[in-house]
C-alpha cells in the first residue's frame, strides 16, 4: 500500500492521439505515483490539455514523475504543477451562514431589534423553547487542544485547524449539523473541563477530537459526567464504531460468529482500548489485548477485558486480530494460523500487509484505509441530537457500527464514506436507540 | 414614538373594491398599531387575501386592532394571526456551512485525510500561513454572559442567543464575516477572562456583546491587554461609534462646530461613558457629565471628562446633550435653552419627544430610533480583519463614525442600516486608519 502525504495537480499537455495518455499513466505509474482523477481542460485539434492529480509519497517521488512525463518525447509538456490541496483550503473551508434573509428593515426588525426581544422573552419564560428558536441543539463544538492532530502529533490547535474544519465541512454536508472548532490553548485537564463547561451552554454535543492520550481520558469521562449533553471522543469511540462495523462485516464475510469468537486487540492507545470497550459491548466474550505499556494493560484489566504478555501467545490465543499499532509488518506471516481474521488498521502501512496474511492461511485480512471515522461520528450526533439524548452509550454506539455494517456491501469491509444512505441509517439507529433507552427507563 | 414589542401578520381577505384597503388600514391605526409591510396573498375577482404585518405595544392592542378589522362589516374577514418572527427564528438563524463541495472521494481526501495533513503542516512550518488557509482570521466570536441582553436585563445567556445569532447573521450578510456566539455561564471577570483567552485562538476577533456594567469595564480592558487580536464591547463602542455619528451628522444640519462646542452627556452607563469617551477623541474640548452613580462620574473624570451633579447645571452649559438614561421624559421643555442640539437616545421612550425639544426652542432634535449599532461593528470589524489589526483604537472608531456620518444623507441622522456602502466605507475607513498607524509606527 502506498503512503500519499503528497497530493499534486499536474497540467499536462499531450497529443490528440489514441495511446498518449496511457504513456503519460504509465510514466507516472512507473516512477511510483498514484493517480487519481484526471480532468480534460481543453481539447485541441492537435492536443489535448488535462489536469492529472497524483498522489505521491514525497517530493522525490513527485520529481521521479515528472522528469518521466518530460522524458516521453515530442508534444508531451507540462504547463503547471500545482497545489490543489492548498487551494481548496484558501480561506478557510467553513462560513457561518445566516440562515434568514435581511433585505428589508421589516427583515431586520424580525431578526434583531426590536423583533428579536419576544424570541428572548418565549425562552426565557420556558428555557425549552431554546431547542426550537435557536441553534443551539443543532450546534456541536468540535475541541482539541491541537496535542495529537491525524499522525502529525503535537502540533498545536492552530495547525490542528484544517483537520476541524474538515470536521467541520463534514458534519454540514453529511448530517445538516452546524460544527464549531473550539482551540484550547491548554491541555491541563481541570482547564480544559472548566473552559469546556464554561462554554457549553452554546451546544447540543461535543465532540472532541485529536486530544492526545492519556489526558484524553480523563477530560472525556469528567465532560460526560458533568454535562448533559453528548460528549465523544472521535479519536476512540468513533473510530473504535467504524471498526466494529468492520469487524462485523468481516465475520459476515468470513462465516464466523463475532460474539463467540476471541478477539486480540494489539496497541491499547487511545482508539485501541476503545475498540475493546466496543467489541465486548457489542458481546464479545473474551477480549485480550497487548501493549507495552502497563497502565494501559491496567486499563483494559479495569474494562473487563484480558492482558497477555507477548505478541505470540495473543496470536495464538485469537480467532480475530486487530492491530492498531502504528507499527509496519509487526506482524509476521508465520505468526498468522489457518482460518483467523486479521485486520492491521494502522494507516499509512498495516502491521502487516492484508495479501501476505491471506497467504498464511487467513480466512480474511484487510488494512484500515477504508475505516475511515467519518464514516461514524456525522450520524451518532445527527442521531443523539434528534433525540435530544443527554449522553452516547454503548448501546447507541453499538447500534451505529451495525447500522454502518448493514449498509456494508458483501466484500467490502466498510460502506462508501459519502453515500448519504449510510448517515441516515447510522442517526436513525442511534435516534431509536436512544428512545429506546428513555422508554425502558420509563418501565422500570 | 410607539413602543412596538409585539410584532404579528395578520392575514386578511378584503373586498377588491377601491377604499378597502383603507378601512383596513385605518382600523388599524385607530386601535394605535404601527403597519409594516402588506404583502399580497391572493388576487380574486371579488376578494383579495392580505398579509399585513402590524407592531403593537401588547397583546390589549394587537387584540383592539382586531376586532376593529372585525367590525368593519361585510367583506371583510381575518384568517390567521400569525407570529412571523417566532416563525422567522425556527431551528435558529445561523447555520456553520462548508465552503468545500464534497462529492467525491477525491474531493473527500483534499479537504480531509490524507490531504489535509499537508495544510496543518505548512501551519505548523509557518503559524502565519494560518490566516491563509483556515478561516480563523475571518471569524469573530461574538461573546455573552446574558446579564444585559437588549432592554431585558439579566435573562442569562441561552434566552440572550437570538440575539447573539442576529449579531451572526448580520455579520455574515453585511461583511462577510463568519461569527460565532458563545455563551458563558459565568459573569465572574476572572473566569470571564481565563475562558476567552483559552478558546481566542480559533477567533480572528472578539465582539462582546450585552455584557452587564460594571463588569464589562474590567473584562473588556483585561481582554484588550492580553489578547493579540481585536476586542471590542459593541454596546459601549459599537453604540458610542453610531452615536458620534449622528452627532456628526446633527451638528453638520444645525450649522454648529461639533469640536468647539460644549457637550452634556446624562447617563453614564457603559454606552454613555463609551459616548463620552468617543466624543472626546473626536476632539471635543469641554465634555460635561451627569450620573446618579458617583463610581460613573468617578469613571467620567479618569477619562477626562467633567462631572456635573444637576440636571439643570448641565443642560445650562450644554451646546449640544445627548441622553441614554432610559428615563423617558427626564428633559422637560422648560430646561431647553435656544439654539441647542437635543439628542435624547434612550429606547423605546426618549428623554424628551424631538417635536417637543424643538418647540421649545432646540435648533435640532432627535430620538435614538434610527441610532442603530448594526452601523458599526460589521464595518468596523471588516476593517480591523483586513488590516491584521491587534486592536480596535479609538482612532479607528472616529475613522467608522466619520465613514457613517459621511454616507448619511442630507435631513438624516444616520444612514439607512442595510445599504452596503456604509458597510464598506466603514471597512475602508477603519482598515486605512490601521495601516496608517502601522505606517506611523515604522516611520517613528
Amino acid at each position: 500500500m502506498i503512503t500519499s502525504n503528497m497530493i499534486r495537480t499536474i497540467t499536462v499537455e499531450i497529443p490528440s492521439k489514441p495511446g498518449s495518455l496511457g504513456k503519460v499513466t504509465a510514466a507516472i505509474g512507473k516512477a511510483g505515483g498514484d493517480i487519481g482523477e484526471i480532468k480534460i481542460m481543453n481539447i485541441g485539434p492537435l492536443s489535448t490539455v488535462r489536469n492529472i492529480t497524483i498522489h505521491c509519497v514525497d517530493a522525490g517521488q513527485l520529481s521521479h514523475a515528472i522528469q518521466a512525463i518530460k522524458e516521453i518525447g515530442n508534444g508531451f509538456c507540462i504547463h503547471s504543477v500545482s497545489d490543489d490541496i492548498l487551494h481548496a483550503h484558501a480561506g478557510g473551508k467553513i462560513h457561518m451562514a445566516s440562515r434568514a434573509n435581511i433585505n428589508s428593515l421589516d427583515d431586520l426588525r424580525r431578526i434583531y431589534t426590536p423583533g428579536v426581544a419576544n424570541v428572548c422573552q418565549v425562552i426565557k419564560d420556558d428555557p425549552k423553547q431554546a431547542k426550537y428558536f435557536t441553534s443551539i441543539s443543532n450546534t456541536v463544538a468540535i475541541i482539541t487542544d491541537g496535542t495529537a492532530i491525524l499522525g502529525l502529533g503535537n502540533i498545536g490547535p492552530v495547525a490542528g485547524m484544517p483537520v476541524m474544519e474538515g470536521k467541520a465541512a463534514l458534519f454540514d454536508r453529511l448530517a445538516g449539523i452546524s460544527g464549531i472548532p473550539i482551540l484550547l490553548d491548554t491541555s491541563d485537564p481541570d482547564e480544559v473541563v472548566q473552559t469546556v463547561k464554561h462554554i457549553s451552554k452554546g451546544f447540543g454535543g461535543i465532540l472532541l477530537e485529536d486530544i492526545g492520550s492519556p489526558h484524553c481520558f480523563e477530560i472525556e469521562e469528567r465532560l460526560k459526567q458533568e454535562l448533559p449533553i453528548p460528549v465523544m471522543h472521535d479519536d476512540q469511540h468513533g473510530t473504535a464504531v467504524v471498526s466494529l462495523a468492520a469487524v462485523i462485516s468481516a465475520c459476515r464475510e468470513a462465516g464466523v460468529s463475532l460474539k463467540n469468537s476471541t478477539v486480540g486487540q494489539i496497541g491499547l492507545g487511545a482508539a485501541g482500548l476503545a475498540i475493546c470497550r466496543m467489541l465486548m459491548a457489542y458481546g464479545v466474550k473474551e477480549m485480550y489485548g497487548l501493549d507495552l505499556q502497563p497502565s494501559a494493560l491496567d486499563r483494559l484489566e479495569g474494562y473487563g477485558g484480558t492482558p497477555l504478555h507477548s505478541l505470540e501467545d495473543l496470536m495464538d490465543k485469537s480467532d480475530i486480530v486487530i492491530a492498531t499499532t502504528g507499527v509496519p509488518g509487526l506482524i509476521k506471516p508465520e505468526m498468522i494460523h489457518s482460518g483467523q481474521i486479521i485486520l492491521s488498521l494502522s494507516n499509512p502501512s498495516p502491521e502487516i500487509e492484508p495479501e501476505n496474511a491471506l497467504k498464511a492461511g487467513a480466512i480474511f485480512a484487510a488494512d484500515g484505509r477504508s475505516v475511515n471515522n467519518v464514516l461514524g461520528f456525522p450520524g451518532i450526533f445527527r442521531g443523539a441530537l434528534n433525540a435530544g439524548a443527554k449522553e452516547i452509550t454503548y448501546s447507541m454506539l453499538v447500534a451505529a457500527a451495525t447500522a454502518i455494517a448493514s449498509c456494508t456491501k458483501s466484500g467490502e469491509l466498510v460502506p462508501h464514506p459519502l453515500d448519504p444512505k449510510v448517515h441516515s441509517e447510522v442517526a436513525s439507529a442511534v435516534e431509536r436507540c436512544t428512545l429506546h433507552a428513555k422508554d425502558l427507563i420509563k418501565v422500570m
